[in-house]
């Protein structure tokens, strides 16, 4: 392994490196110009995810640019969906959506495992022509969404700001959504494992909406699948990343759940983080708005970051996706920070 | 004051009251067949909410069928920001919109208070019919929305996911982005005392927003602005209600707030709300989602929050507005379940 892989895998291992690594959740997308021209070229953004030539580039594009220490292979979390049947559509505003979401439990018992899809076939591909083409010394991340966030699509059809369907049966349906989570997790863990003997160096699950729950009831539900999900990928010994998104209050549950590192968003100090979670690295955390800010204004708050992270342990990123409307320029910023802690 | 205005004030003041008080975030509403009624006859739900009669109908509709222990005036978070010639405007979908979002510190600075606007003096109006018509043992609530909500509202004109562009202006524009939250804090409390000469027993604030910024941020912008709001209030002598969204990492900086009362969503037992806020008393905090389930769910999900709170000083509630597809008997399952707690 090389020098720069290493350093993110050092990261991962909570061995001390400086600077620290980092990379951009979303790194590859609609705020770079590179990217509008391939998407465009592909006719739609599923069609991208699903054309693994067009898709390794768009994964290329902001190592190139940014010389970031991992590449996260460009996908979308509904796609291993796929693997248990289920269709679905993007418009260019709403996002995703399912024409037939899965509202009962009659429903989530059809559902059942397939060893492969095209989708998983297709994004298998992707990741081998990047890492073939990725310089050895950056690291490339496969990931998925975790059951309970995919299950809350499958139950509400689409994104939803209170997820009040998939809650309310969490409550009615106890066991039935266990196995619909039970089936995600097992699902999700060969989807990923396809991409790691494609080549991935490291996975990352995740969880955007744990943090809609209260604390019991992911402790009950959504924890022990992402558990199971990670317990079928030790065998693989590469770092696992597990993102909670809004999590500030699940940092306990976390702290049970086996992963190599733990990604917060900013509600979240990265020290507090630290010490909620031994024995764990720790990724993220700047608000992604405050990549719309000047230049002066990203560096400060980049800095104010970097203040609260621990000495070792810790991979440098933001709390959540990079916003849309992100100017490039405010992207070079962040990483100059960053590299100039060494 | 008789026994039940008596028994809500009671609870502000953290006595012992059996059964607790209990109401209904967002009670008035859209899951209310006689509701539905009204509001067609309107036209409109600005329509409504600049109607005295209607409006008043439309508040005290939960209380007749239910019998609850506070009333909260129907009116919207945005009517008050006339006081300062804003406008808006609702869409039947997408919620409240402003037609010329305030984007930049030049616009902000052009923002100056007037004493009074006609939706305050008809919203008012609201407040004295609802008061002449309550059972006097029924506290009577007016609202507004906390600074750093309206501020976001404001800047981004519309209901936001992200609040991406208020945030970056917090980072970018300091110093006048707390001149706005201050102008906002004066002009919120100026509409309140208006309410209150009216007729209300309680205010209540919403910082529906809270939980987008980090600790930091809440601490040194948001928080003052929701502080000095309070603190204007203080004079009238009646309870304070802070209600604070996704705050479980801001419990710190809600303890420094001066007021009587502390809303918290379901993503804080309410028992670890009681330990944090020493000398408040709280109020919350079952998932709206769990209402969408069946009876003996909801009874359940019910008994769940009512073991963690405290002895004194809780009033009953949700954790956040009732959901528009609530089935009515839900509501009475969860009155029921608190009221047999005596």
């Amino acid at each position: 392994m090389a020098v720069r892989a290493g350093r993110f895998l050092a990261a991962c291992r909570r061995q001390p490196v400086h600077p620290p690594p980092v990379w951009v959740m979303r790194q590859a997308g609609r705020y770079l110009p590179e990217y509008l021209r391939v998407r465009e070229q592909a006719g739609s953004f599923l069609a991208l995810c699903r054309n693994p030539e067009l898709a390794a580039e768009v994964t290329l594009q902001p190592i190139r640019r940014f010389g970031l220490d991992a590449a996260i292979v460009f996908s979308d979390i509904l796609q291993p969906l796929t693997c248990l049947g289920v269709q679905f559509e993007f418009s260019e505003e709403g996002g995703p959506r399912l024409p037939s979401p899965l509202k009962t439990p009659r429903q989530w018992a059809r559902l059942s495992a397939c060893t492969n899809s095209s989708d998983a076939a297709l994004v298998a591909e992707t990741v081998a022509r990047v890492r073939a083409a990725l310089p050895e010394d950056v690291a490339l991340i496969a990931f998925c969404g975790a059951p309970w966030t995919l299950a809350s699509y499958l139950i509400e059809g689409a994104t939803s700001r209170e997820h009040a369907h998939a809650k309310a049966a969490l409550w009615e349906h106890p066991r039935e959504l266990e196995a619909l989570l039970e089936l995600l997790a097992e699902t999700m863990a060969g989807y990923l494992e396809t991409l790691v003997r494609a080549g991935a160096d490291a996975v990352q699950v995740f969880d955007s909406w744990a943090g809609t729950l209260a604390a019991p009831l992911y402790r009950d539900f959504a924890a022990p699948a992402v558990a199971r999900l990670m317990q079928r990928l030790a065998s693989a010994a590469l770092p696992r990343i597990l993102y909670a998104g809004g999590a500030s209050h699940l940092l306990p549950v976390l702290a049970d759940i086996p992963c190599e590192v733990v990604g917060v968003d900013w509600r979240v100090p990265l020290s507090a983080a630290a010490r909620a979670l031994p024995g764990r690295a720790i990724q993220g955390n700047l608000d992604p708005a405050a990549l719309l800010a000047s230049p002066p204004t990203v560096r400060r708050a980049t800095r104010g970051m970097m203040a609260e992270a621990p000495p070792a342990g810790w991979i440098a990123n933001l709390g959540h996706g990079i916003l849309p409307d992100t100017p490039v320029d405010s992207v070079h910023v962040f990483l100059e920070t960053i590299r100039e802690a060494a």
